[in-house]
């Protein structure tokens, strides 16, 4: 059958994923370029690249929570990190964009650690592992430059006290056979997981808990995160909490081209990560798939192929620094005037210059997330129900 | 089949229960005389009443517990309360027992009030009822006359914090499969209930956790909280925690005499609750089943029949102040000296008495209760896995 091409779930992402496909599968609206528009008059006139070269596609909700803003009721950011490893650049894709909302609108952001998860989903992480990696994990988060002022962390097992309170509520309206169909586990998965999504609904809801009234949120996620949300909105109704809009960009492709990058897949050559050192990114992207030919020849007569290229996504969903650089890489790609070995040069001294800042960002970063780390709930504005 | 006449879980007793047969398809061991006698040692000579009245007659592993104790390396006492309503007469058995034990051997007590699980248990509760309920319950048990140095409360809802890294290390170790298998339950079961006997788990184990070593635990409890346990103990020593000890009781009847009592089920009737006003004691007494005969000449000649009396086990499990007056009581019963009528006055008045006397303590207990439930967690003595 047609529709099982490919599988998509948060814990499983199987075969060749079509994304406008993926979208109509899951329900979800396609982001126009007329909402695009509103957004950039909210964000004083000016568009993420992210947005305007189609990393983000999709969505759910975001003309309502776009009006609610202009009229006065600002929605707040949240997205989440499993900590299983070192983060890699396409990690950065929605941190990247709630950084740069938070900064051109004014808004609170929340972010979840879900050391639990990671913990509870990779049968051979410890606990101990799962923990270390999300306070690194965080402190790159953090380095991408949010305002310590305006950000909240949910960092799973230190958070759990201020997280429980709505996580009891939301775990009574989900039951079993809707987690069972929604992430296709077996029976032999672990409670721990079946009871997660409850907690990764929490920070959705936590802002208008402690307001005790509705505030909007809106989660910027790779769309095989969708699901996780999908069971959020069916409940948030019941619960008084206002759905939460949905951002959704596609899953950029690894650096062999043919899958998303992993952090824990076969191997670690698929993905850039922000600890790796210069020679190693030169290693990596110097072996990269493209969108070249089989010769220079051929290359120069009939140009490549950006959309496949692993490099390209590179310059897509980060380092390209300008719409006119970006622009310019890709029309002299599809021309045949940038071939794959200077392409690549470049993009491995722009992803050093940036790991080297990224890297000494770190010092402050790491001491700003014991700031930000919610470890107890605040006192309710309206009582328990 | 014959083993299908009776259904025990903690979520469901149904049908006639056999102690005996049920101790028998849990696979625990009988509570011999011998062993009693050890713990007699132990207790400075002394043996509680419902230990000698036969109201615990089944155990896991206290032989092992009262031989490290003997040897100084002390067991402490773990029981819990799920709230979601007021407490009758038998829900004061495990209490009992642990005051008794933590009094005679001087040891810690561990109280879990799963106001958590209750809500996710009854679907027509809410959190502010079980919360309620929660220290309501908590006031009756530490009125009961804990010690407040060595006795500790996990509140779940409270003390999450504090229970939640165990918590998520247990989780892991447990399949759906098994809380399928062991509770019954069905697809639709809401996530929270899944998760929980998770949470049931951490008391046990919180003692090693904080020490860093092994520190045995001991579980008094009626044989329908079992399931729960063996989950516990089939994964305690992978954690590298030490099996928690189990002593069962008998489930007492309900004041109707055919069924155990409830505090939610379809009648109040069936139980005397802590908060019973002195004339719906009388009331409820009067018309409680009994073990006598259709007259007044019958019961003089024949005798009544104790055993299937629920009026006995009120003066089995509490009521009778001494051993002379328990052997009074049921021989009079017996031969037919004693009529209910009677029998019925002299109980109405005990336990008006009792509850007159609890109603008294509450208040010290009631402030007790803020100051003995754990909502941090303490530093470890060794470092997390």
């Amino acid at each position: 059958m047609a529709d099982e091409e490919f599988v998509v779930t948060p814990y499983e992402v199987r075969g060749k994923v079509d994304h406008e496909r993926l979208r109509e599968q899951f329900g979800a609206e396609r982001l126009t370029p007329a909402l695009l528009e509103r957004l950039r008059g909210l964000a004083g006139g000016e568009l993420h690249p992210l947005l305007t070269r189609g990393v983000y596609y999709s969505h759910r909700d975001l003309a309502r929570l776009l009006d609610r803003h202009a009229k006065g009721e600002p929605f707040f950011v949240y997205s989440g990190r499993g900590p299983s490893g070192p983060l890699h650049t396409s990690h950065l894709v929605p941190f990247e964009l709630c950084r740069w909302l938070q900064e051109k609108l004014g808004i609170e952001m929340y972010i979840q650690i879900t050391d639990d998860e990671k913990f509870w989903f990779r049968p051979h992480l410890t606990r101990a592992e799962t923990y270390r990696w999300g306070i690194e994990n965080l402190t790159d988060l953090l380095a991408l430059g949010f305002d310590p002022k305006r950000t909240h962390v949910f960092f799973d097992t230190r958070s759990i006290g201020a997280m429980y309170s709505i996580a009891v509520d939301v775990a009574k309206r989900i039951p079993y056979s809707t987690v069972r169909a929604v992430f296709g586990f077996p029976p032999s998965q672990n409670i721990g997981l079946v009871f997660y999504t409850a907690l990764q609904t929490v920070p959705a809801f936590y802002p208008s808990w402690v307001a005790g009234r509705p505030v909007n949120c809106l989660i910027p996620c790779g769309i095989d995160q969708d699901p996780h949300f999908r069971v959020t909105r069916d409940i948030a109704e019941g619960l008084g909490y206002p759905k939460p809009g949905l951002l959704h960009s596609v899953m950029l492709p690894g650096l062999a081209g043919d899958k998303v990058m992993s952090t824990t897949g076969d191997t670690r050559d698929n993905a850039l990560f922000l600890n790796d050192p210069p020679k190693e990114v030169a290693r990596k992207l110097r072996k990269a798939f493209t969108g070249g030919r089989t010769s220079v020849e051929e290359q120069r007569r009939l140009g490549a192929v950006p959309e496949v290229c692993s490099v390209w996504a590179q310059w897509r969903s980060r380092f390209a620094e300008s719409e006119a650089e970006f622009e310019t890489i890709t029309a002299d790609c599809r021309s045949g005037k940038l071939l794959c070995g200077d392409c690549k040069a470049n993009l491995i001294e722009r992803v050093n210059g940036f790991l080297a800042a990224h890297e000494a960002r770190r010092p402050a970063a790491r001491e700003l997330a014991e700031s930000v780390i919610l470890e107890t709930a605040p006192p309710r504005a309206t009582p328990t129900s």
